[in-house]
């Protein structure tokens, strides 16, 4: 098909796809003469794949594109892809904290960790992010909010189980890796939404009770 | 204090303390002489408060100032700052899909909330959020991934209460706000750091399966 028909099957406008291209999220079209490209129903499919990245999931054009090049690596395996995705969707850039609150932050998170049986490395991107979070939480005085912490981690714990079965299901390999895109990038995304609906709730029941603030 | 004391109290150095200022991410210092500012604890306690939010919490300058603008309000309830740090955090930017897509995509949405006995309106950022990765996992061909959503939301509810009873011991209305806005920006970010060492640890107990693919 040529780009046009392309915009048309994904409601992608024609210099967002060109913006695409140049970016290196949408391999090139197939030219079949000079003044002619041929796209075919890959790129649909890819196209798909990068808005949900972008606009549902909010990663940016970098984070994205490595997503894709670890998506199009020959050696991927699910468990890679899986860890790109989370580098990717793991956007915390502060480091921060003298190195004795950091090394308290990091035993605190080590602790949770231990007390959750989770088999996992420092390298994760979710470790250091969370030692960050830490570190905020006790930067701030608001040491009350890290009693939350284990109740969040027993919640994720049963998710990733669940979302294992669901990946372990899917058939081909091209579908688990876009399985484990789309879970980790916009499993992120509804999590963060049903939050802020059961919070409404919550928030809600709360004002009703007599005598609260 | 002058300018370089509160760099030194906060870690942030004195260009981006001016870059705050500029942004009106910080309130202006008390000017005491032609050539000298000087700033109060309270603004170390708004300069730490922004830096968890951009840094932390991966908001923008534009969504962490419409959150001040909420804290600063005369007119501000526990509430109100729930639904305004709610708002800053969601960064859902799409809205694609026939029209038929989107109804169908607002009534499972719809149901869902209902199953759960929530009580929330459509104008819940969340809820916009939520019609929008429902679409897109079935524009995707991956209604698979729509299974997890109970799961996501079971949890969801679970943590708001926690979050709620958390917020309640907090004594001042200045810490509630502060909690709330903390709460969710942070609270996203720390689910999401669980959920990354939670899929780690499960990814590898399925790859130490035998048959597994």
């Amino acid at each position: 098909m040529r780009i046009g028909e392309l915009a048309r099957r994904t409601g992608v406008p024609v210099p967002t796809i060109k913006y695409y291209l140049r970016e290196g999220l949408l391999p090139a079209g197939e030219r079949t003469s000079p003044n002619q490209v041929q796209y075919a129903d890959a790129h649909v499919r890819r196209l798909k794949l990068v808005r949900a990245m972008l606009e549902v999931g909010g990663l940016s054009i970098v984070a994205a594109r490595e997503v894709l090049a670890e998506v199009d690596s020959p050696a991927r395996t699910v468990h890679g892809m899986l860890g790109a995705a989370q580098s990717a969707v793991t956007r915390i850039t502060a480091n921060r904290g003298t190195e004795e609150e950091w090394e308290r932050a990091e035993r605190e998170v080590a602790e949770l960790v231990r007390r959750h049986g989770w088999a996992t490395k420092p390298d994760n991107p979710g470790w250091k992010a969370l030692v960050q979070i830490v570190l905020t939480y006790r930067d701030l005085d608001r040491g009350d909010l890290l009693a939350l912490l284990d109740g969040y981690a027993e919640a994720a714990a049963e998710l990733a189980t669940a979302e294992l079965a669901v990946l372990a299901q899917v058939p081909s390999t091209d579908g688990k890796v876009e399985s484990a895109v789309l879970g980790t990038v916009l499993g992120d995304a509804a999590m963060a939404a049903l939050r802020r609906i059961a919070q409404e709730d919550a928030s809600r029941r709360v004002q009703r009770q007599p005598h609260s603030a």
